[in-house]
């Protein structure tokens, strides 16, 4: 089985011009299939706040009315994906830019009305990636690099978590790839002491998960993260890890136990 | 020879949402091969009066500054595209936004600055166009709808006119395919008398063209365009088509000469 690498960058890379030239020059030089997946950032918020438009929001959680999917789409889809792109073109790697719409890569529903409306916000139903349209781009040299946006196969664009994606992609790619997936973050990895950042864990199966979180050693803000990564594990992803940028080979490697 | 068309769109059909729906519906059912490239429209100058920038003109020509870059960037590859692929995946066309930059289907040169700076546009070599890439989406039934901004190879972006991407992307697809090129624009068609809008030209080779020209009835605005017509045949494609929006059939047919 070949190998595939899903790398999600969030906005602690997208907002710092040299760190995000520096990830995607080391990612331009990685052997094999390999896709990208990046989130927002804080050009999004600024635009909004230029243009007088207040984000909403609701217990803390954004609202996506009409005029911030305009927003979302302008700056996730078209000024921070297309400027990726052209970087990694400039570091010789076949890049192409997709958002969910994009030979509809990644058809999505509307987040139903419950107590809260969340407006043009995508949730991913189980085994929606095409994922053979995905391997069709990987097989002829070029690398994804897929906007935080998907659609309702209706005309609607809807905003979506790049987390979500990078995952929900991962995954469906493994019934044809090996797939590593990692995630690029604030931290070198996961770390033993929150307050001491060269106190990486360089390796976590399940049973080391279990007796760090007995031991209190993860606490509160990491375990929802790792939840995420052990059911992309027992979805089939081979290996989840979580570095920071340039670090790739120091972060955390989390597999599922033997 | 497979048949295959390119239609190109501007403002006059993008700043209509129902004017764009109904093209975009019409465009979906359209049998065989076929690109769409769309141009930019009033969003751009609207934004850029919101955010207070001032457009940059010299001798009536728009200057891309860096600012403006990044708004043609988020407003042509991000909201146009983007809304324009998800419309046409609503009416069951397996679209795909590009750039140049993606895919590296269109590399382009930043202009040379001569007596005037234009900034951020980007300039068309002969052959530049990726055809066997757009040619492999074409075979995987993909509908590649391309927006007037290219890259030059070194990272950066360029706003690059749209009819010169549809002309030299029908020319570079014409070596494979029999290539209609199709301009939509806000006449019905060439026409005999400018205040008429009924009296359209239905067919026009370079007799006619002639023809016309000495009896003064095709006269200065469409002569340039007839001209890029002309030598699009000349470099390849089988037929340029001039029509409105929904117009399709109605509009002048233009060949060489027998």
């Amino acid at each position: 089985m070949k190998s595939l690498t899903v790398l999600k960058i969030g906005g602690n890379v997208i907002d710092c011009q040299h760190v995000l030239e520096g990830v995607l020059r080391d990612f331009a030089t990685w052997q094999g299939a390999k896709i990208l997946v990046h989130g927002g950032g804080k050009v999004a918020n600024k635009l909004m706040t230029q243009l007088g438009i207040e984000p909403k929001m609701v217990d803390g959680r954004r609202i996506t009315d009409r005029e911030t999917l305009d927003i979302v789409t302008m700056v996730y889809g078209g000024l921070i994906n297309k400027n990726i792109v052209a970087t990694l073109q400039s570091n010789s790697c076949n890049a192409i830019g997709l958002t969910g719409a994009d030979a509809n890569v990644i058809p999505a529903t509307k987040r139903q009305v419950k107590n809260v409306d969340y407006g043009y916000v995508g949730d991913l139903k189980q085994d929606c990636i095409s994922s053979d349209t995905i391997a069709g781009f990987l097989e002829t040299g070029l690398v994804p690099v897929i906007a935080p946006i998907t659609h309702d196969s209706a005309g609607t664009l809807l905003n979506t978590n790049a987390d979500t994606i990078a995952s929900s992609v991962a995954v469906a790619m493994s019934k044809t790839f090996k797939v590593f997936l990692v995630y690029c973050f604030e931290k070198k990895g996961v770390l033993r002491n929150p307050a001491d950042d060269n106190s990486v864990i360089d390796f976590l199966d399940e049973i080391l998960y279990n007796q760090y979180k007995n031991e209190g050693i993860i606490t509160a803000g990491m375990i929802p993260k790792l939840d995420n990564a052990f059911e992309a594990l027992h979805s089939g992803v081979y290996e989840v890890i979580k570095c920071c940028p340039g670090g790739f080979k120091e972060g955390t490697r989390i597999v599922v136990s033997e």
